[in-house]
């Protein structure tokens, strides 16, 4: 089997994106801290489906630079993090300024190493709240600068298969994979129980709702939308 | 006056680099660590050249992920350094997988956030070993990743002026500008005499002996070059 690297934050997006590579891969789990507030609770998620998945290349490295750097509500706790609008416009405050660009290039110099073929990432380019460097634009781009960066008989290629799925179809296929929802970990504000505020639980509410499903976490607030 | 962030390694390339971007240019500094052998005598030469140039605005990060993950005899002690070899054609035991993606991406975060328009990184095509990601095209490629991965009001694009000179023509440049090359360090083996004989130190005394040129530091043995 050949290997590859996935990335996962510990999130939905990320573990079904995890249940769809370990069907063909060998996988190798990449997580990255960087400063996010809920960076433990995350971490917790990565091992806990890291063990599930039984994956023991695992690989954890620390990027705490980006809060240092500053610039998101996700690292700095002076900036205020955006309310679900699902009608909004511009790039919430919890973007981190290219913070995928770094999170690849680790992973390809990880993959370059270890001799994997491929880097998987949970990106969304639908409901995925208008990040730049989640559209499939980005990733086309950056496979051009991995085939020209890396040694010559290097080929690794980034895979986004969850790209084009709207989040209730995530949903559904990692349902239908059995993917364990009960140990991903969404929330941008709390550790303990999920807040059901921020855009990611948001999306994330709003996912199962529309894919006629229960979230198995537990959440302070379980906000009802409008279809 | 327009920011620039400029990468300096404390090497040659990015002396001569820093010294170009100064002139039109309010620049801010940074500085990687990744684990390499010789990194606190580089850290000393980028605070010496700041020093000279009047920087206040200095990031330095600590990028040693890059040494865990290995693969390269700059970080990992058990590959050798492979010795100068100037009709060499493979790529040499020093290349850090993907550095140069890494490094880019944290200039690029830092560079949003504090509103800087163009990255300055003193890559030299030419001679410079044959690393993938010292080519133009490489550049090319990366400047349309941050087009497609940062907000769209950002514009920041990398420069890299000395791309297509040759060793002894930055020498003589870098000379013309009055750049400080005593303050500049460009060894991978040592951190106190030059070692005169890993890749780096023949490419830099080579220049120096092709400029017509005394390179002002101390080596442990000034091989002499045909020309």
């Amino acid at each position: 089997m050949e290997k590859a690297v996935i990335l996962v934050s510990g999130g939905m997006d990320s573990l079904v994106t995890a249940a769809i590579a370990a069907e063909k891969y060998e996988p190798a789990f990449l997580h990255l801290n960087y400063g996010q507030r809920t960076e433990k609770r995350e971490f917790k998620a990565f091992n806990d489906i890291a063990d599930h998945y039984r994956v023991t290349n695992r690989l954890v490295v620390n990027i705490d630079y980006l809060a240092e750097i500053g610039g998101s509500s996700l690292t700095d706790k002076d900036i205020e993090v955006s309310k679900a609008d699902m009608n909004r416009k511009e790039i919430p405050t919890s973007y981190v300024p290219f913070r995928n660009a770094n999170i690849l290039s680790i992973a390809v110099s990880w993959a370059e190493v270890i001799d994997a073929k491929k880097i998987f990432i949970g990106a969304v380019e639908e409901d995925s709240s208008g990040y730049p460097d989640c559209r499939e634009i980005f990733y086309d781009a950056f496979n051009k600068v991995i085939a020209l960066g890396t040694k010559p008989e290097t080929s690794i290629e980034i895979v986004t298969p969850i790209i084009h799925m709207k989040k209730y179809e995530i949903i559904k296929k990692g349902a239908q994979m059995n993917a364990p929802f009960s140990l991903s970990w969404s929330c941008y504000t709390n550790e303990d129980k999920a807040c059901g505020e921020c855009d990611s639980c948001a999306l994330r509410l709003k996912g199962f709702q529309l894919a006629g499903l229960v979230d198995p976490i537990d959440y302070v607030y379980r906000p009802l939308y409008s279809k």
